[in-house]
């Protein structure tokens, strides 16, 4: 079957239930998007410098503090500290490691619910060597050992989950070179920040953070181990998408100027319990206004406008609309004496985010969770450039001098000329996965970094400066619309950086 | 042929130049899209003010300052002053002026371009006499002149444009009871003005204004007049934007939160003479930055949201682009020695500006008129409830409870239910005309409006808060990016209009 660019973007999810696309309850691959398991860790969110709280009280070099934590945890059991500190301290200066053998990559899963089971099973199918895994509730921790004893000729895994912070014990072992963060959206910075320190590579799910302390911690642990550390953004490596960056390197869009991307997408059932009470997303949508969920949206325009490699974002404005589906979905849902109904939610059904770049490139983008409608085009994409024109919404590309005179094409009409070599050379093995072959590549590109020895393919300055858009854009409501500046994330290396 | 969305919104305009799309060399139907003659008068533009200066300096109360300026420019040869003070006097206080005879209505028509000779036409064919025509030009006047003797059985009306002002002379005749102001844009207003202040109902085309001032000139003078004043504005006419409004009166979207609206059209070639020179459109983008033509798409939005019947618009912020589609597109076009190389404009090639409105409904409106890109979607509208939810670009309609889970439906699923009266009794004679059948519906309720007596169907208070995003948006650029309240031209009247 040839790829069809405009059923891809139009009939991707046609059908599903909100909560089948999300893929907290279903298991086909198709209903898997963008999601994370609901339930896989309490939704408190621990103190964003906690680990730093930690390493401050203790007086100790992060290094020592590394090997303290290892010692002190869990007593040296199944951990060279010694070790860990050496393999720390050869890469702690640049990120561009060593290359490695050809032996298996070993990773512990932080997070096996719906989502990191999916991620855990892909990455069983590419050889991954899977020696522990981490959730704290027991049903899920048994479907993920034996889904890896299977895979391992009988050999289960270690587990952790005795509590929240059991996952130091994992990532104080010695025979994981990477972890996978696949938790709620609140813990993926700390998890992220206390595996760098404890030398691991880290693919972190999406969002890579949610405060601007988390942004920096994260920057400044991998600029400080040299460890890898990857954004598991999905969107970045759908066929479109690739295609449109690959047309893009090519000049075939000219100087580039305008684009929109947007995630709207019917999530209200996920911010509830079946008693209703609230999931981390729920509370994140109690506890803050913004765009809590930027990457799938701005993280495949970011790539395509070069951000952090020759151009950057510099500031933001946010608006947002009334509260309105939200509660409509709660009258619905619950009875008028059900606690629910007396919730309030900072976060407005919909918000918009104007970004300014550098070079003078605006950007629209639209954050929607909460508003009533079916899940094809949840999310889009559009691109403006001085020589052509794409808009994912209607499958339109237009390029001057090549188009015919004042008509849309179907972006397939160039896959021959355009398609990104990745795809050319993987497509059969994508097209089996979920998120339209976007997870096969994050996890392939992950384990490519590894055994290269880096660079990271999204990288911790690329993964904070799409993930900042969340605080900021708080920011800039909590103030009335002001614009707000977006910090540079790379200390002036974006002007260099390719 | 039965009405067909998908192919109205994504084929409407396939295969027409940009020329050809704005109708200034094309007589086709669907050729004139949103444009205005370029060359009927000058483009410079007179005192926004200047009415009411002149009137001032004469030290005059405006009734008899109109009998005084018909007295001294045309010395009464057509003139029956005191019929025309009679008359305004009895209306000055109302806009519903009593019913009328059905005898035809007379009009008067400032500018024959390519636009208003269209106009004209169909005013004709609606029955309409023509006794007196203005433009500068006198080789459009011709056209005008022969069009209207065919249709007056050999009568010629009487013609205008000596001078830029000499539309003053057509407004002091006594025979005409309406206008059709069809001049660049930067003649609207101060047209519109004097036409209301010599008794005159008018139909304006699009935008009503370009200043503030001019916008609060326009409410003064339809309030102190009593006249009708419309606003040409044919988008709001069109089948699917009528279909949707009426969704929206019957309740179909609940609660309104979320709109977009744009008007994303490659103007670039209109922006210049054939030797280089600025148009009024290449005037306007030198000389102001912000959204400069925002009516076609923010109009329809605003009647689905009950702007100035319930709601209002508060507030905006405008962002935009860098400035490169129109240095390309002078570079293709003129040599390294043209002088046109050398403009500098001040209009970027997109912006965006984000509506508040009272009830906390967020509208995104893009302008673009500076990008390489093809016309289909040259307008486009979505509108978000918490019932039901409407995308234009994808011809997609949900509605909770009637549409099939999560799928997009064609709008025209809901034609027979939901079709609006007026379309279902025109469309016949709409499909003939140009815009999609926005052109005879325009004309059409301008007219029964005026046999009725009033009220407007686009009223000055919708044309000048629709207009109002032009100096606004600037406004806001200017001060880099800042919130910028929108005046309520209604005076609170906002609230209880229906």
């Amino acid at each position: 079957m040839s790829w069809n660019a405009r059923r891809f973007w139009l009939s991707k999810w046609k059908g599903l239930s909100p909560i089948e696309a999300v893929g907290c309850l279903s298991e086909r691959p198709f209903g898997r998007i963008f999601g994370f398991e609901c339930l896989s860790f309490p939704s408190s969110t621990p103190s964003t410098t906690e680990t730093e709280a930690m390493q401050a009280k203790n007086e100790l070099p992060r290094r020592e503090f590394i090997g303290s934590m290892t010692a002190a945890l869990v007593g040296g059991s199944a951990v060279n500290s010694a070790a860990l500190g050496s393999w720390l301290g050869q890469d702690e200066s640049t990120q561009a490691a060593a290359g490695r053998s050809t032996e298996p990559v070993r990773m512990g899963i932080i997070g096996v619910g719906g989502r990191g089971t999916y991620l855990l099973r892909l990455l069983l199918e590419q050889g991954v060597e899977v020696p522990a895994v981490c959730d704290i509730r027991p049903a899920r921790l048994e479907i993920a050992v034996n889904l890896i004893a299977k895979a391992r000729e009988g050999r289960k895994p270690a587990t952790y989950g005795k509590d929240p912070f059991d996952y130091r014990h994992l990532l104080a072992r010695d025979d994981l070179e990477a972890v996978l963060v696949a938790t709620p959206m609140q813990w993926h910075a700390v998890m992220s920040v206390d595996a760098l320190r404890a030398g691991k590579h880290v693919l972190s799910e999406v969002s890579a953070a949610v405060t601007l302390q988390e942004c920096w911690d994260l920057v400044h642990a991998v600029e400080e181990t040299g460890r890898i550390y990857m954004l598991a953004e999905n969107c970045c490596y759908w066929h479109p998408v690739m295609m449109i960056r690959n047309m893009v390197r090519k000049g075939i869009f000219g100087e580039l100027t305008f684009a929109e991307c947007g995630y709207v997408h019917d999530c209200r059932a996920l911010a509830f319990e079946a008693d209703g009470s609230l999931t981390w997303r729920g509370e994140l949508s109690r506890d803050h206004r913004g765009n809590l969920y930027p990457t799938h949206s701005l993280g495949p325009v970011a790539q395509w406008l070069g951000i952090n490699r020759g151009d950057r974002l510099v500031s933001l404005v946010a608006a947002e609309t009334k509260h309105a589906g939200m509660r409509h979905y709660i009258e619905k849902r619950f009875p008028p004496d059900h606690p629910a109904r007396k919730l309030q939610f900072k976060a407005a059904d919909s918000t918009t985010v104007l970004i300014r770049t550098a070079k003078g490139v605006l950007i629209d983008l639209r954050y929607d969770v909460k508003s009533a409608r079916p899940h094809p085009t949840t999310v889009y994409y559009s691109l403006q450039g001085t020589t052509a024109s794409y808009d994912s919404r209607i499958d339109g590309i237009w390029i001057e001098g090549r188009s015919p005179s004042y008509q849309w094409q179907p972006l397939d009409t160039y896959r021959e000329e355009f398609e990104d070599p990745l795809w050319k050379e993987h497509r059969a093995a994508a097209e089996k996965t979920g998120h339209a072959g976007g997870d096969f590549f994050v996890l392939h590109q992950f384990l490519e970094a590894i055994r290269r020895g880096g660079p990271s393919p999204i990288d911790v300055y690329d993964a904070v400066t799409w993930s900042a858009v969340t605080p900021l854009s708080e920011i800039s409501l909590n103030e009335g619309g002001r614009v707000v500046e977006i910090p540079d994330f790379t200390r002036g290396k974006w002007e260099s950086r390719s």
